[in-house]
């Protein structure tokens, strides 16, 4: 059943509408949530009123962060860890009093509808005492007064830094060196689906229905904003519509949580509009990145620099963990004897930076591949000729990191097949010495990408297997359904394992954490190889369960031939019971019954590292400021492919995505308060089916040798190395180098202007 | 924990109205489902038109019985066998054109709302033959032409029988011989919540929620019904306002489940009205018995003599297994050397019998407890003194069934305190002469009650637990709560065993087979016993699981001595770490991170018989034919009390429903056509407040030896020795011997006449 395209198993309840998500779930009688976001990018309330609120007809309670527990908690959608110098940062309260940036949270009013909570929301009178705003990273580190949080003068979240060789001596022995600034923006996941949650409480316990990539890490973030035991909230993940991270942290749930203990248990929704979806959710860090390189008269890399500075904002969500992982990103995949490695995420007065899709890698990745042209150019090398001189064939290790490691690559395969695609070497040549206003480039960009978070973090995955009475199994995972497919391949590995269908295995696509075995949910890119090794052995007990119980029914035949294939158990080629009767057996016989089941919780403690590249062809209107991308395509060494087409459908809808980051996605910020001045999806610009060419997939299926399945990591890699390559394009295109993205047309036109090109 | 009257687990969700019964989850837009039933009471639909029904506007489908599955289906909740000799009946189709009683399911309507579907089902044009009724098992044992299923010419379901000794010659010696005929009525549960369900199709497969005690038996019910895999059935149990054993069986579900697939997986509720569940449901069987024995001169029992007739109605249902367990009992608790018994199960054109708290033993105890009386009478003993001199003192097992068995026998202990809280000596004599209209009398039953169904049948259970990172443990279990506490007691057996208390106990209340383990659920008094068994293994692996992974935190500990106690793991007097340190580091380990749970299922291949008494006080108005209970109780020995409060509640429970079933519950039937006269709450007359004294209950708490807590059955017995208790006191007031329950106005006055008294 690997490798197979059988279709999604939740296709036909998706496509009817039949499929349940958390607004679908509502109970009757429903009290609805909404919260009051400060209209300030920083200072404090000095007063607030809600009486004229609370005496609204309708309106159930009104709370201020006054009412809120005092102590804070972290939201990222890590594991935890019972080492408090590896705990996320605890710099959140439910509601604040310290307007830290425009929109932060200060009350919420619970309504007995829609329209009086927002009227009430109307009627509660604040006044501030306002602070500068600073939403710039690098100024914020020269301090602020008062700094945003605890006593971070310089606004500094956290600094990490490497030294591999001698870079310095590494630059002065280099032929050229090659110096260059590049910046990525604010963008937003924009998932279908806006953050929602209700809650409400039962037995003395909280219950939160929640759209969330990570039922399990809300739970416990739950508890430890309200200050109570863990094993007091319940939390419950439906069907969601995308989360691409975002709901890879703890958003509104522990407040929904808490506002349920003060309508005496009674069901509140709290969903959040597009509007504050993008406002006070999370959003990709905008990171800037001073990058250095020297390279020798043959093009190898000696030495390479980096200092990147990741805008943080208000709060610490998943914090360093971004910055960090794009400095680890920097010492991977290129060959070089000396690398130096400085990253700084700081705090300003901006909309929070959070997970999502990639984990700092696209940031990283539009920057080290933008710089990889750069250089190139600077010695006049074959952009891809340079990289392939440069990369590392075959295994690599990280040299801090060692489970991170490259224990297959087919990056020079994947470079091929790109290339073939795009027709690199004759489009190169075409389109070298253009004088229109209108022309065309190829450009591309490659990446690494591991798989999971071991070592940096833990890795720990459940699964549970019961045989039915008719030979049929059931599946219950933690692990989660985002839209990415994870039900579906999670049962094909379950059918390969135990040698069977797709029609005998049930998954149950809902994860509830009083019931699901606990996995740290869809992140990471983590789920098919972490939690895909929790279920190969999860399966592959209850195959041995199965053929010990075959042996019990059958103590005539040889019990060294028994297998499990096809729904039978075979004594060599001989049918010897059929599962459906084994099975059937095992529920009802008088004599020695039992139900076959199997669990396990498992600790994995191992990485890979999946590699892809991009390679596009664009036409530059350099008068309109417009790109087209006419041929995209991306290669993707992910191993072994568990289901190719919905593999295809991962990279598609990563090209995508990552067009977007490079020609048109940014949340624009007022310079003087940090309001986004487009925070909806009409002036924040998606890609759609108008300004996409057709997106090729292609891949190189080398098996991983430690993937549970020989599948590694493809969650995330689709968007990684998108906006780069076409960034590349455009250099190819018209000789102009831009280093920020998106290359939107006010940039573009900017650009060439200052070039003379128009 | 355990003896220790905890509240219920459950009380503030069912007393503030939250805890969510099957109602309350009817989902928006559900389509409604009404069942049209024939008005004839045997004979066969020649035509039915349903044009003009499928016309109506907001009706979606009609189906009759020509458009349902052929083959037949077994609807009882028993564990299901591989031997098809050990199989249920399968008599039923989800409709049926062969009218077997009045009230038969012949057609269905599924439309957008209830009035819609109640229209159309009056616009169903149907024409009948019809054949003669017959509604009382010793004539229809004489034979019908066609006979009411399969070639069953006399229809005779099934009959047993067994001899021990010689009973004859046991007769020929006695000095006296006794014998009587004895009836009970047809009565139904009446519990709180009609049967509901609600039925949808959900990735292919069918989910049922439905108000049942079996969850799991209705999965593969619905199986079998439809012909399809079991595996492609999912049944969910919300909270249940009773069940009384008519949950036990498997009743509109898979007709529920056969609509949703007509009407492409559409929710279709189906719940029906009070009077459908008097006719269309299940009922106590009526049972006649035929009695006799002989006595010596001591009035020691030389031999008995049984032979019973049981009425089965249209259906099998539980069929001879109601009949054959009172069988058993015949030859249980009194020693007699010479017993014979014989039991028939007859079809007649009645509403259908099936499982009802006690399982025939209400029945043939009214019998056998009125019957010991009338032998006592016959030889002018105190009818106390009599039984004492009969009863088995200390352990005695089953002659057939060994596992059987009275391990250990409170019976005497329970009689002590009964008489001497109905002041028996004083009473028997102060009684004993009275001429007045109106007088006193006090009268006594005993029992003997088996816990749970092995070896009969097959018991099997399910359990398990997860720790939660604050040391609380998740609880999931297939057996389920109906209203008795089970809860509560399941959560106190994991409280005792892992030495923890109640809050960190976190129970699962709704059964889902696609998650809950494997478990057939409630009936046979057995789940505290069972289920009981599963749940303290469970606890006794995860304890142990705990105690393994202590030790690898705590390696310079002496290991022997590590110990779980209060939330805490303990080296010898000293704490070593507790168990919400011990979880959280279980989770989040870097080095060794596993959660820690168990699992079994577990067949037990034990039983244990329970016993008790009953004593009234009863006040008789000779010429309004009127009992007035003054004074009753009830005595149990049912071993260790897990939790004497929710026993007491047990206790008061059964004998309201005891007093019912002695003086006034009985389904009227008409005898032409066997149509019920009196199926609803207003003319079924059921106990009241109004009629109740204060309710005595009392225990013999010995441990039992091989109940998992040292329990054993309390669910049924309550409600089985009242009734002949109740009769008992009137022949003590009266000197008058009814032989048919309830003792109505008319049948005392009838009786009272009868013998010269008014």
């Amino acid at each position: 059943m690997i490798g197979k395209s059988v279709p999604r198993v939740d296709a036909y309840e998706k496509v009817t509408g039949r499929a349940k998500f958390t607004e679908d779930l509502i109970p009757p009688r429903c009290l609805i949530a909404k919260v009051l976001h400060a209209s300030i990018g920083n200072g404090i309330v000095t007063s607030i009123d809600t009486s004229e609120a609370e005496a609204l007809e309708g309106v159930v309670k009104v709370v201020t962060f006054k009412d809120v527990p005092e102590h804070c908690y972290p939201t990222p959608g890590h594991p935890w860890s019972v080492e408090p110098a590896h705990q996320d940062v605890a710099d959140r309260n439910l509601l604040t009093g310290r307007v830290r940036y425009y929109g932060d949270d200060i009350a919420a009013v619970v309504a007995e509808d829609e329209i009086t909570a927002a009227r009430a929301l109307k009627l509660i009178k604040v006044e501030y005492e306002e602070y500068p705003v600073e939403i710039h990273p690098r100024k914020s580190m020269q301090g602020s007064h008062p700094p945003i949080h605890f006593d971070k003068k310089d606004n500094v979240l956290a600094r990490s830094n490497y030294f591999i060789g001698d870079v310095d001596k590494g630059m002065e022995e280099s032929e050229t060196v090659v110096r260059g600034t590049y910046k990525t923006p604010i963008v937003q996941h924009c998932h279908i689906e806006n953050p929602i949650s209700y809650a409400y409480m039962e037995k003395g316990r909280i219950v939160v229905v929640t759209s969330t990539q990570i039922p399990h890490i809300v739970r416990r973030v739950i508890g430890q904003a309200l200050g109570i035991p863990w094993g007091n909230v319940r939390v419950i993940k439906p069907y969601i519509g995308g989360g691409f991270g975002n709901k890879q942290d703890v958003l509104y749930e522990p407040l929904n949580a808490f506002l349920t203990t003060q309508v005496g248990g009674r069901p509140v929704k709290l969903d959040i509009s597009r509007e504050e979806t993008f406002c006070n959710t999370r959003t990709r860090h905008s990171i800037e990145f001073d990058l250095a390189a020297g390279v020798d008269k043959d093009g190898k890399l000696l030495a390479k620099d980096m200092h990147s500075y990741s805008n943080q904002g208000a709060y610490a969500s998943h914090g360093h963990a971004i910055a960090a992982n794009g400095l680890t990103s920097w010492r991977l995949q290129y060959a070089c004897p000396n690398i130096r490695g400085e990253a700084y995420t700081v705090y300003t007065n901006t909309p929070v930076g959070g997970a999502m899709r990639g984990y700092g890698i696209p940031q990283v990745c539009f920057a080290i591949e933008s710089f990889m042209d750069d250089v190139a150019a600077a010695i006049h090398m074959d952009p891809l000729e340079f990289r392939r001189k440069n990369l590392i064939q075959g295994y690599y290790a990280d040299v801090y990191l060692k489970p991170i490691a490259a224990n297959s690559n087919g990056i020079f395969e994947c470079l091929k097949k790109g290339a073939d695609y795009i027709h690199w070497d004759e489009k190169r040549k075409e389109y070298a010495n253009q004088t229109e206003d209108v022309r065309r480039g190829v450009g591309m960009a490659l990446f690494s990408y591991k798989t999971g978070v071991w070592p940096i973090s833990l890795e720990i995955s459940g699964a549970r297997l019961s045989l039915n009475q008719d030979g049929s199994v059931q599946l219950t995972l933690g692990a989660t359904e985002i839209g990415q497919g994870a039900d579906t391949v999670f049962s094909q590995m379950v059918a390969e394992t135990l040698h069977t269908d797709m029609e005998h295995v049930h998954i149950m696509s809902t994860q509830d954490t009083d019931i699901s075995p606990f996995d740290t949910g869809a992140y990471a890119s983590r789920q098919s190889f972490v939690t895909g090794t929790a279920v190969r052995h999860c399966a592959e007990i209850l195959r041995d369960k199965i053929l010990a119980y075959a042996k019990t029914l059958l103590p005539e035949i040889d019990t060294t031939e028994l297998e499990l294939r096809d729904n039978w158990i075979w004594a060599g080629k001989e049918r010897a019971i059929s599962l459906a009767a084994l099975a059937e057996e095992s529920y009802y016989s008088l004599t020695n019954s039992f139900v076959l089941t199997a669990e396990v919780s498992e600790q994995v403690k191992k990485n890979t590292i999946a590699t892809g590249c991009c390679f596009a062809e664009v036409e530059v209107d350099m008068k309109l400021g417009k790109i087209k991308v006419l041929h995209i395509i991306n290669v993707h060494d992910s191993g072994k492919l568990l289901n190719p087409q919905l593999a295809e459908m991962q990279v598609h809808g990563g090209i995508s995505m990552g067009m977007g980051y490079g020609i048109s996605e940014q949340l624009i910020l007022d310079e003087k308060t940090g309001r986004p001045l487009n925070g909806n999806l009409l002036d924040y610009k998606l890609m759609t089916m108008l300004d996409t060419p057709e997106l090729k997939a292609d891949f190189v299926e080398l098996d991983d040798p430690i993937g549970p399945y020989g599948n590694k990591a493809l969650g995330e890699p689709p968007a990684i190395p998108c906006a780069p390559a076409i960034r590349n394009a455009v250099l190819h295109a018209t000789g102009v180098a831009f280093n920020e993205n998106p290359l939107t047309p006010q940039r573009l036109i900017d650009g060439f202007q200052k070039a003379g090109l128009i």
